[in-house]
């Protein structure tokens, strides 16, 4: 029997480094802020909150000053999303996704879940979102109120253009609302300038802390008018922010040490110079990823033009001897993580560029890489 | 910035005690094993959740092969009832919520909320429910097809009588839920024993793990009749179970530090001898709290013969002199954490006697409450 104190568990050096779209490698800064149990009305872990919820706001240019507000929702992002669709969009209502991707489709499948009406306007998983296909399909139909769209669509890897379609939507007086799970925290986004009413992304994703909670960032007033619409109980997004609000506390049990996790990776992201300073790091794994891959004869999914920083896909060689799998397990032997593909009619695979990972980690996978093939029998330059 | 295996961040020696239902104190070793990050697709990690919804099958008496399955879900305790009762309730279902305090009621928000029919059978906040009660209510109402009850109120901290109403529940054909939160994994509960056909706890309970995830135990085919029903996406228990099933993973992002943390949280619940001996521990924390307390004067709310071994209720002292915002304050201060009370009728205050605590906690934490009580003028023996 272990002892409060003790510290009899051995701590493995080093990790393999995850490659992939979460969940990611983080610093072994952030996960020793977890080796501590506070209780979640204590006054640090409610100034820690009070803090999260402030930093987050500024990271998307806004603040409680400018009618802005941070709701922190437990569980995974897709949990924070649902709980924007559910809480957002009244039963009289109507939806339309723009879907290049299955995140996209995630969000119309939670709209479905909840009986919500709910048109997706669709475009190849390689293109992003088209804004003048989007101001047509908001001028065909005066019944849609709300618009919804994935930043980075993790799916290919695409980005889609949020402030062009955000002032599409907003001139044309809908509400919007993105899905920036992916991106936030690096890719810039102006919450103001995009002019969305509701963001949402997660704790373990660019701001690099560890799973447990997502959050969202709302207009205020269009928060406010979600009081008593929620379809769910612990997803009420207007119920969680108001006894925020009210308490400094979440309404049921925090993940008190994700959040501690969180705080430290806020911490980290301000000391990496913010946004920016992360996105030149991500940019810079990025270019590796793709220089090295394209050395080694692997083609993209996505034009390099609309490609973001956040994760690669790539296509399976044309040569008959690749196995994804056995590529895969090969590559985690030597101790690397990558991901599968996600893109509907091509058979791909992704390589993340974001988490705590540097421009030496990619190039210790690029040689991995380089043997991995050999030892499939793959050279790179019959590509 | 930190690199990954940097190790800057001083760890404090210890935190306050927390005498509380929860977030708890958890023992070092549990929060070290988070000091890891494993993809969600890793063999190591899929390995470990297998392991986790085997283990907890068997806290609970059962196994797959005798029809059972645990399913993980992400978020607090209560996304976890959310998750059973927005899932297994058909729209033409009706739900009779067994109340005798806050957990009671919060499931009959929850059914609220999705719009569910649900009658409650309330009991005074001191007593448990009454078996006879619920045979009547049930041969009153044969519109009643699910029936639903606290374990532990830990509103108060009255045990609830699980075994005989569950035979009453089966006996007339209706399905019958457990909120098992506060008691799973100390207090013997035998899920085929007592007819449930769905119990709920979470991983930060007498489990002792860190907050982040519920957990549902579940009759196979009482889950599978869930298929289609749920009315949210994240909170789809069948769902959830089939794509653990399929692939062992989570359908959406896990907390996979929260995950490794409990993992070790039950081997160090074996090493303690598993429910029996926690149990013990708990008790004797208890016990020590009830003579302790009654030592310095204060009375209990619940009567001793249906109290339980989680959580105490002591009413404020008469003296008009006790603050209990002040009380509260100084023990802080002192470095020991109690609980502001729930129950309505009365003024009290809790000390749960779970996690990460041994009898000597208790003594260090009676010491301080008699100190506390001198500092505020209030001599125990005048009481």
């Amino acid at each position: 029997m272990s002892s409060r104190n003790s510290d009899s568990l051995a701590r493995p050096s080093k990790d393999k480094p995850l490659f992939t779209p979460g969940p990611l490698t983080t610093s072994a800064t952030v996960k020793q802020a977890m080796l501590r149990d506070l209780g979640s009305r204590d006054g640090e872990f409610v100034a820690a909150v009070a803090r999260i919820r402030t930093q987050l706001l500024e990271l998307a240019g806004v603040s409680q000053e400018l009618g802005y507000e941070a709701v922190l929702m437990q569980g995974s992002g897709t949990f924070a999303i649902e709980s924007v669709i559910s809480s957002s969009i009244p039963a009289t209502g109507k939806l339309l996704v723009l879907v290049n991707g299955a995140y996209g489709d995630r969000i119309a499948r939670i709209a479905e879940v909840h009986g919500i009406a709910c048109e997706t306007l669709r475009f190849h998983e390689s293109t992003p979102v088209e804004p003048t296909a989007v101001a047509q399909a908001l001028e065909a139909d005066a019944g849609i109120t709300h618009v919804a769209v994935v930043h980075c669509e993790t799916t290919s890897g695409v980005m889609n253009p949020i402030d062009e379609i955000g002032h599409i939507t907003a001139e044309r007086g809908r509400s919007y609302f993105v899905d920036s799970m992916s991106a936030f925290g690096a890719v810039p986004l102006d919450l103001r300038g995009c002019r969305a009413d509701f963001m949402v992304s997660s704790a373990n994703k660019c701001i690099e802390g560890v799973p447990g909670f997502g959050f969202a960032l709302c207009r205020r007033e269009a928060l406010q008018a979600c009081r008593g619409m929620a379809r769910t109980l612990s997803l009420d997004l207007e119920d969680q922010w108001r006894n925020m609000e009210k308490s400094g506390q979440f309404r049921f049990t925090p993940p008190t040490h994700a959040m501690l996790a969180f705080d430290q990776a806020l911490r980290e992201l301000a000391e990496e110079g913010g946004p920016a300073g992360r996105l030149a790091r991500y940019q810079a794994n990025h270019v590796r990823v793709r220089t090295g891959m394209s050395a080694l004869g692997f083609k993209e999914f996505v034009d390099a033009e609309v490609q973001g920083p956040i994760i690669t896909s790539f296509l399976y060689p044309e040569d008959p001897g690749f196995e994804f799998s056995r590529f895969y397990d090969i590559l985690n032997r030597r101790g690397y993580v990558i991901y599968p593909g996600k893109v509907t009619d091509a058979d791909c695979f992704r390589i993340g560029s974001i988490g705590r990972l540097f421009p030496q980690d990619v190039d210790d996978l690029l040689a991995a890489v380089a043997v991995t093939l050999r030892e499939m029998g793959l050279a790179s330059t019959t590509r």
